[in-house]
């Protein structure tokens, strides 16, 4: 079984046990955000986590099993990248690329953000005019060395 | 003159006036993300704006009147995205992207994080183990109304 | 069961029926252009909308479960682009595109029709001259507010 | 000059004259959809609506006479697709494409929205929870015929 | 059963049954090139074509009922537009389309040859040099129209 | 000077001059679909046709030289290709093109029309629901041999 | 059964049975270049030959049904086309192709080498530096006819 | 100057000077093949080479310089490989590519034809039905060494 | 069974096995980097070197023959190469690629590394700021010979 | 002035001064691949080597400025990856790819080769068999951390 079939079933699995992705993460002692990543397949889980996951979801052994297998971290396919919800991120890479590349080298000099060393996060802000969605990336600024 | 070759001559301007982005941001009273943005073509100024831009940087009139102009905002050229400051949030967003939409619907429901009533920072935050970079999204949520 | 198959499945199921797309609508008391979308995909139906089709149209348990599932809102495959009942449409895009834009700046500023808060309509317009299709977008406009 | 070239004569032309893209219209006595689109290059023009324009915003020979010639529709550079205010109805086309086919055969039979027996609008429309963007699409419907 | 399927099937049940795709279409009273087309999935064919062409052929109900069904006329697959068969008649528009665009302005003025209210044919024209194939396109022609 | 820039002079020239592309094959003594695709740079011209072309046209000597060299014969641009009356044979291709295959085989066997030994013509004809365009291939029929 | 899945049954069959490719040449009479083409998928068989395969490889028979039937002659998957073994002929043709062009029409005149009318060889030549590969293209010249 | 630049200097200059490529070649010493390619970028010339060709072509210093550079071999423009001289090679490769790769392994084991030490030929073969054009491919045999 | 099912069969029964890549190339008697692209489908085993793996992993005799077969040795897919392990490699080759090339001619004159007599090796190097991944890529240089 | 125009800059003059690269990193004091990768666009410099770089190759001041501008690294363009020199590298991660992404997570765990903590060296290997070509990857590994 691959990681994506694995994961397609943990995302029935989920919606059929009536448990949050937040809640997925709690019983795992982890970010939300890294778990959700986990089992939709971008990383390997420990065979612990693949058990507790096991017994939420009531996932069969080959899914257990997949989600502890060494990832391939695949491009979004189309019908991924053009969902609205995950395109109106990369609209802004669009708008603002450019400026986060002129901002990050004034402020540390040529380089990059990590994306191996690196965490994220999703959050909701409240706000009179509606509420806000706010993601976060935060990665360790690497220098070009020779 | 295209808002291409005016954030060409701006980006020379700058660098041989010795100004930081944060500086020009300054004297315009706005975010440095938005202005450093503005300033490579994904916003117009106004008059007033583009005139304290063309006073900081000696750019040509020609240029000045570009920056006002109403952009069309383009997908990155691919010696942008490739570029690795920036292919980095792309690698992020591969590895993410699906966890980002399952998180925003499980707290928000069915809709996006708007991209147009929208803002974004770059920041430094000091870390013993090396600084990091760290970019924030911050949109309002947009459900899906019929 | 993806919700593509489930499209095809009450593709099929409808025409056995014999119930055309306006009277599912009508029994569920939506406009046809919203639920025929939602039939084929593009939104999710809830438990209560899925019942009323499943017995209308005697898709089985599984459809009907994908049906209320949370859609990737996909691109269009090739086929179906370059369908000319579709293929048409992209056409008048092509040549009016820049005029919208332009247009819509003229009126309302910098900014956008949203596409999520959002509605359409499919109708026939009797004419002389051959009756004639009127497909009508309508979205509220969004202003780039910082 | 190509009728590109033109085009972007008469947005610069247009800018500086201060005249907005309902006026020539309105001069021209024709639709302000119609002649924007002519503007920008989609249509050709007749000698005497050149001559208008030419007096209007002082364009070059060059231009008017380019103005006239038949033009390749071709399509939207990607600049032009990805602009978000042009985006938006290549995504609404992806979210509700399948369903105008259908809802057009359910109405019609087979056979499509003719784009050359065509006219289409750009309105405003005041809602109490923000105005909105209406554009109407309408063509002859044409069926297949052998 | 998709109409693909339902034309591979056609084509073997074909070829064991030795019956000509002239035959079949002399049996259904149409042209030979409607009904090859439709058989091969490019048209929908009533009730009573496909009636006639399963007993001539010998397909199963399933592939009698996808040929009724509405298609999506999808563009060609790269492995059919190589064909050598194939790829020559899109040599001959490379060769000659921009010709065969001034042309039709030349006579019409502006606008197209519809490929809706169109028909086709394929016929031999013996000749001393080698036989000749001769295909004839004839679609009405339709003017800009505002 | 290219052949691309030479039919551009030509089409330009040919208009201020206010001729035919069908009297321009009448001087030339050739058929106007022949003489028109090679002004347009797909067909080298003999020197003695170029000068007739120079005489008509007041094309300049490099234009003329231009006519005379040994083309590549390239595909159409984007934007000759969705060019609308170019478009339609595309899409007649799309709809045809498997049944066209199909009819060659059954009436010659394997092999090809040839797109070298190939001529066409375009023509109206008259007709009480409104004038059609007829275009006509008509290439050598080549057997595979080995 | 495709062609190209008759092509993989005979590849295994013929490793399995122990005959080279030029063995099952010989036993058709036809040249090795030719049949080896044919039984991967490139050109059909009579029943004659198919049945020769037959009783050589023990393939079945919808293996044998399928090499009789008319290919579409489809272009290289990316990995038959990636092969290093067939990429240097690629690129041989992306180094010599302008050049080869020049020289058939120094020596022809306007036109091609067919590919329809045409045969071609693969052979050893013993060599002191290294024995070297021998592939010889071999198509009747046929000049631009009009 | 680019190499490609000189190319078509070089291409220009041989019709005015009223040369054949065979001539150059003849001057030059060496294959017309290779000759014709180098003069058309893909092989650099030595510093005595390039002044035999400015001496027959009058070539500017510029352009003999251009010709003795390192080049980058790069694929053929699409405009090239479709030309319908050019094109027939890559279709004979995509009739016969796979039969090449298993007469090659066939007949010396798992390696590839080296397209570096290789040469190849264009010749006329008098033939009564037709004269011929026949390319060989000449190159060493490399095996996969560890 | 492929190439690629059967390096999928390997990777899952090495994990089983709890066997590591470097210890299947010490049974095999060859350095670790071959065995693993042959096991992955790069390169054919022989008999006995299949027989060894197959009583290692206790594979199938179907993945036992295939790792026998001659590969097609196809271009990675796009989850592979956008895989940050490997993609890294690519991001290597995009900034160094120019540079070796020059270095390449400089040492050598015009030619090549064969990537077919040709090793590589993977290797970790101590380092107090952090081990280090050593790839070293070791081909035969092949000058450009006529 | 772009850093790919300095680059050509520096290439032609470099040859015209007769300067190999491995001299020009001598008097800059670095690593000759990192030079050469500097001069051709993938390094900013600083303005003392800048200038050095001006003495010994006699190039104008705008192109000493932007050997010192912050670079868009950008992706090979299509004619330096097609360079057979280039395309082997390119190859052999074809065939080696995987293989070196699972002995790296073998030795090192989930993680990867930096690509900006990272250096390289070209290097020629004296060998009987024909000298060789060594080209060393060597970049700090980065373990995913959260």
């Amino acid at each position: 079984m691959s990681k994506q079939e694995a994961a397609q079933q943990v995302r029935v699995a989920r919606r059929r046990a009536g448990i949050s992705w937040a809640q997925i993460a709690e019983q795992l002692g982890v970010a939300k955000e890294w778990s959700t990543a986990a089992l939709l397949g971008s990383h390997p889980m420990t065979e612990a986590q693949a058990e507790i996951v096991q017994q939420l979801l009531d996932i069969d052994d080959a899914a257990a099993e997949a989600l502890q297998m060494q990832p391939y971290r695949a491009p979004l396919a189309e019908d991924v990248i053009s969902d609205p919800t995950v395109y109106r991120f990369h609209e802004a890479l669009m708008v603002y690329g450019p400026a986060i590349k002129e901002l990050i080298h004034e402020e540390f000099g040529d380089g990059i953000m990590s994306a191996i060393n690196f965490q994220m996060s999703v959050e909701r802000r409240p706000h009179p005019g509606g509420d806000r969605v706010v993601v976060t990336f935060d990665g360790k600024f690497l220098d070009y060395q020779w």
